[in-house]
């Protein structure tokens, strides 16, 4: 998922100008209100060596009331913290009301790299974000707003980074063996990065990815991330304090009208170019029907269950896809659940429970056209859940999927991707074909409108249900004959990786 | 710990008979408004075989509107379900809103047969605790309000009950060799059950144990058990609705002002009779004492860190009892923490900080008077903190301790335990003694009059925070030469088994 991080953004010396005074002074009021309310702040740095955390920390507490501030630099622990337990000198640097504490790297710093080194039993490494999570849940319950940002870089930014640094013999003494080591280790940390910001991504402490190539970008980013953090704090402490003094409830300051340029970035970085030679696709999709049915009966043997979702913008083509997948199934072995709007006995149960319901049995596949995802998408662009439901709502999805798995289901989850240009394309065809026009509805033309706000949830649902056990596959669909093709293979490699 | 409950309490039948109709009908009455609101209600029957499951659902079920609940005995999962992740049937029997789902059995029994019968791993047992709790987790989180009730009685209630189903022609059918043969292990199933609801005992799905002997008693703490979660449903959601609506907050309706059996289990059970004659007491002090320091320095080469905690009523010799613990040791090796109000500053950080900042480094003891559980004794009594900050308490307290003792601390708790009359002599000892006057206060006095809040208090932070790694030692401390004596007994066993 990280990899899939667009890396290029980059603001202009203008931009830049036109935007960073007016955050700094927000950010600036801010800090004053949260003193003055008792709102402990912590913000921590984690990221790749050589990513900059130092330049960005100075970057922040430039528009912070330095004497409302500290900042603390996590290096290997001394006698004194490694006679004690881990977590003994984190409780001790924690901000009391007030104040913010800015942590240059933090505890995942030592996860991080004890689990590269060692490979740190799975067991072991359990425990180290059980004990961070709850840390964290702890201070966060006790009212402390937490902020964990990570800088990331590539490996060739990273590499250039560190040459730079040691040819310039006022700095070369900042690089160490270490660093290097590491640098040669990139994909193994890639890695350990990815499983430690699923398993300690919490309501209460989320994760925040900042792009950190361009010093402009990341500073702009991370003044922003503070302030959209602080200011959803004070709406709510002043919205409580309301409800308690009797007020009528004010509707809550606005989120930050954010520049665009820090909207999507998973999205942004698919090539939906790609494309396929008629006959090409002809020929391959035979072949693999053909194919399909023979997995068909053999996870029917075999008892593994199969379970595929697809999720995608309307007109995407996911219909299509399902019934070229399906085209020379045995009838007998699959079943498709559609999922509209929920009937009124599905509205009287927890959200997820008419999925549980359909939960194929071993040996059977079961495709969902919309699914699950719902809950994060049109229900939370749409409204029609409250913020909290839709928050919470991506960590019991991992929660149901990692069930699902561990007990042995094969699962595929597809995002079928097109561009705006290409759905209107779509949308005109279909109005002007007689037997298409059923398809098209006045709700198509409205999630339209709301692309952006899609294309940010679609992001964010990325960033947090992409896990190591349950991977989305994003299918560029502005072919069909690609997207399909691509569809059917992956749903043959996942089973044959698991047979 | 389950151990300690008291099992004899039994109701007369005219005392039953005074208490039942009433309760019943409130409970009729709760029932109906948690229909009109839409609340699912979730209740959970787990208990010993022969523990009367059957016929205490159907005194629960006798208060209740038939249209409005549904009872599942959850026996051997059938072929469908055993092709599908293990949650599934549970899913599928999960209330919907306004209805009242009662299970005879639960996912817990199977985690429970398997973890005797196969001694199931610690990593397959804590993914089975996780699902088990993010199962509740989810639905408490959409509405559904869970109880659990566990029905207890000894080993020999459990023969008795066996061995008179078999004899009667009419009921031998229902003892199987399974029973049997989960008698045979009641030891063991009694380990597990406490391990499973040590990890399992959460803030939105607690735990109550219901003492089962007597069947008016269990009859009655279940219909308590259920009304006094639905009147704090019923009272939150009124509340919450009244805020929403700026209707000025009435006061929420007092909780059921049970009758006081359902009081203290714990301390009741306690045999304050123990005492020590002076000659013994004064020649195995002197060896302990010499003991005590030899393990002080054994520890300090051996760099294992100690914490001990006393906790007790006012006067039950917390103090005479630390003196007469380190009086031969080296005073460079530990330190007395007393613990009193918080200061500003501790009161501006997390309560825990404090505790944590006093973590002893390795090979040293920290001694605390009085100790973090003040959180769950004077803070909860007193109204020092809110309910949900106390309620949170007990699991922030597990996980504390749990990190220390990981790291490899000896952690010793200590309850001194004295009686009323104890107290009062000891407080008029005190006035009348010019040299200890200054020990008693008006606070003392007052603290006195809660005498029964603390019970409760007390009887529930033993049940919340005995865990297998960090057991509570409660000392009989009517006499002080008993309690010293038994004091540094059990610190000396508790070193001398780490080393």
């Amino acid at each position: 998922m990280l990899e899939k991080v667009d890396l290029k953004k980059k603001l202009g010396k203008v931009e830049y100008k036109e935007l960073i005074d007016e955050l700094r002074e927000r950010l600036g009021a801010l800090q004053r209100q949260a003193r003055d309310l008792g709102i402990p702040v912590l913000i921590l740095f984690e990221g790749w060596d050589a990513a900059g955390k130092g330049t960005l920390i100075n970057e922040l507490i430039l528009s912070l009331d330095p004497r409302g501030f500290n900042v603390y630099s996590i290096g290997e622990p001394n006698e004194d913290a490694v006679r004690r337990p881990y977590f003994w000198r984190f409780w001790n640097k924690t901000p009391q009301c007030g104040r913010i504490v800015i942590l240059d790297r933090s505890w995942y710093t030592k996860i991080l790299a004890d689990r590269v080194a060692n490979g740190a039993g799975a067991h072991g490494l359990q425990d180290a974000f059980h004990d961070s999570l709850s840390f964290e849940r702890q201070l966060s319950d006790d009212g402390t707003l937490i902020i964990k940002l990570f800088l990331h870089i590539s490996e060739r930014e990273q590499r250039k980074r560190l040459e730079k640094l040691e040819q310039d013999p006022a700095t070369a003494w900042r690089v160490t063996e270490t660093d290097w080591e590491h640098h040669r280790q990139y994909n193994k940390f890639l890695r350990a990065i990815e499983e430690m910001m699923q398993q300690t991504d919490a309501e209460c402490a989320a994760w925040t990815i900042i792009e950190a190539h361009d010093r402009r970008y990341a500073t702009l980013k991370i003044i922003a991330t503070v302030i959209g953090a602080l200011e959803k704090r004070l709406a709510a402490v002043s919205s409580a304090a309301n409800l308690e003094k009797k007020i009528p409830l004010e509707t809550p300051p606005a989120a930050s009208a954010l520049p665009k340029i820090f909207a999507s970035s998973i999205l942004a970085g698919v090539n939906l170019t790609k494309t396929l030679k008629d006959a090409e696709y002809e020929n391959s999709m035979k072949f693999y029907q053909t194919r399909v049915r023979e997995l068909e009966h053999i996870i029917y043997s075999k008892r593994i269950p199969v379970i595929i979702a697809f999720e995608g913008w309307d007109a995407a083509g996911k219909g299509g896809a399902i019934r070229r997948l399906t085209q020379d199934m045995d009838p007998r072995g699959y079943t498709v659940i559609p999922t509209g709007a929920p009937t009124f006995e599905e509205k009287a149960h927890h959200y997820l429970w008419r999925f549980w319901r359909n939960v194929p049995k071993t040996g059977h596949i079961a495709i969902f056209d919309r699914s699950w995802y719902g809950r994060v998408l049109v229900e939370r662009v749409e409204g029609y859940c409250q913020e909290k439901e839709w928050r919470r709502a991506y960590k019991e999805i991992n929660e149901m999927e990692a069930q699902w798995v561990s007990f042995g289901a094969v699962l595929i989850k597809f995002w079928l991707h097109i561009d705006k240009d290409e759905q209107q394309r779509r949308f005109e065809e279909r109005l002007a074909n007689p037997g298409k026009q059923w398809k098209i509805t006045g709700e198509d033309w409205r999630n339209r409108e709301q692309w952006e706000l899609y294309e940010h949830a679609v992001d964010e649902m990325f960033f947090r249900t992409s896990t190591t056990y349950a991977p989305w596959t994003l299918v560029e669909a502005n072919s069909k004959e690609y997207a399909r093709k691509k569809v059917i293979q992956t749903v043959i490699e996942a089973i044959e990786s698991k047979i």
